[in-house]
């Protein structure tokens, strides 16, 4: 079942009115939830809007809060977000970041107290747009293990590097675990087996069926204990630099609210040249041979131009279930 | 064999004055190399000494050049490093991102033409002990393929992260391929197999023989395509930032020469609060209960200050055959 853009984003907009959001922020809330499906990651747009409202409802996400200035250093600006919505908290972040990239050539905003941003490449999509290269970075809940250890104790912590492109932007949104946590879902819900080993099930074997390794609550961090450092750091730089909650903190609280993101943006030359040097390297990497003649070679956020223009012309895929589910908020 | 750290220094500073390095050169290149060694980082420090002076010679490292500032803009500062000692320019980029960090909260530095920076961790710690977090990364040539591709298109770009700890720096130093080329020819000369998997073999297969991966030329990027795509995103970003040479064009004079770096400081809230922030994460890190009992989780940089003083004490292990080679240089 395939729905229009438009339509995805006034019911969502309905939704949320409902809920006391201004008219101004449940427009803007709406549309960055039926963008995320329209590029493709339906895991942060349809599918996750029900868990949002519920968050609304449980009062871990605050309709009314907007981000408040910290004490900060320079081009270092720091804000607390006050469990205010995390996306309008992480727009309103890399605008920030933008801003400042924009007249000293680089800006970083940390921010403590957020909410889950969704999809972590909307920000990256959106210092591009601004002819940014934009990084950011959150802290989650607990859900992986350290590695050499078997509970729990690093987030995911997704990393978004995004590089202005004249002919696409090369986005790079990945969560440090190998596989995200709605990948796993989907993937246990469809009953298909993992194309890679994506944890270990509870006799501590890697395997590739993500229901056990939901189970065993053991996820692979990407490069095993290079992943694992990688979590930490990120922890690490989103707790001090927003002065905010770990993923140790949030993980007592025992509910995915007030994270700490950090927004980086530096501003390249616009020249020919740099159009040129981007298109050289992403021209010679596709010059490898090829694995499967099939599968080309892609840059990272490659296909993102591609489902777009699909989904806005023949609509986008939704899940029947959560889309009547929506329709009934 | 172990030989003393100053042993070690006053060798390499006299091979290094004979190459027409000056007395302040000599000895900070020596330095750098007998504290890779010191710190246990042997591939990058004796071990790779010889191959530097090779380059010396063979006229691929300037020993007189210097770093030269280019246009920038606001606050990101460039400069080319003039194919002269790759640590020395990265030592003085760091510094100078050091001393924006300081002023204005942040800085980033990039440099296109300069040389290999060796152990990338050195940066970091540069950072650290100046109080700063340090955020650091570099090209390479093309040492490992795509994601779905079979030649190698792309570096494996080591990323360093590293984050200021009055017990000792958290500091991340990771190559992008599962394993770095260094460590594969130790497995390799050892006859042993490689803990996980690293690469595939000619017929496509994973496998944990690090010579059949050097001959397939196949190493394994962390993560599978999240290594692949973030490989690619920090050769932009050097790149574009560096206006200098991609892993493309480094592949394509097939010497490891003339590579672009990019390096981040952030000043952090140096307070008691940050403090504790840092105690809080690494201890909770170490609450998982452990996979093997007698292997405890360790945060990235953990185990260097321990080498560091047993190497002090002690000695530093050489390897005989690379030290004699050094000897008659």
């Amino acid at each position: 079942m395939r729905i229009k853009f438009e339509v995805l984003q006034a019911e969502f907009k309905r939704v949320l009115t409902k809920l006391n959001f201004t008219e101004t922020k449940a427009n803007q809330i709406a549309t960055i939830f039926a963008e995320n499906s329209l590029d493709g990651v339906y895991t942060h747009g349809l599918n996750r809007f029900p868990v949002f409202i519920q968050y609304v409802k449980d009062g871990l996400v605050n309709p009314d809060a907007e981000p408040l200035a910290q004490e900060g250093l320079g081009l270092l600006e720091r804000y607390d977000g006050n469990l205010g919505p995390g996306m309008l908290n992480a727009r309103f972040c890399m605008d920030r970041a933008i801003a400042l990239a924009n007249e000293h050539g680089m800006g970083c905003v940390a921010i403590r107290n957020t909410n889950h941003w969704m999809r972590g490449g909307t920000y990256g999509w959106q210092a591009a747009d601004a002819g940014c290269i934009g990084i950011c970075f959150t802290n989650t809940i607990a859900n992986l293990p350290p590695w050499g250890g078997v509970d729990p104790r690093l987030g995911n912590n997704p990393l978004i590097i995004a590089v202005p492109r004249q002919d696409g932007h090369v986005v790079l949104d990945m969560a440090v675990s190998q596989y995200s946590f709605g990948k796993l879902q989907l993937y246990r819900d469809a009953g298909d087996e993992l194309p890679l080993p994506g944890g270990y099930n509870k006799a501590g074997e890697l395997t590739t069926n993500a229901g056990e390794i939901m189970e065993s609550s053991r996820l692979l961090p990407i490069g095993f204990w290079k992943g694992s450092g990688l979590s930490l750091m990120l922890d690490l730089l989103v707790t001090v630099l927003g002065q905010g909650r770990s993923t140790a903190e949030i993980t007592k609280s025992e509910a995915e609210s007030g994270v700490s993101q950090v927004f980086i943006c530096i501003k390249p030359n616009g020249s020919k040249q740099t159009t040129d040097l981007i298109e050289q390297i992403i021209t010679y990497t596709k010059t490898s041979g090829l694995e499967n003649p099939d599968k080309a070679i892609r840059y990272p956020g490659e296909s993102t131009l591609k489902t777009r223009e699909q989904n806005l012309k023949e609509g986008i895929p939704v899940d029947e279930k959560i889309w009547e589910k929506v329709k009934e908020l």
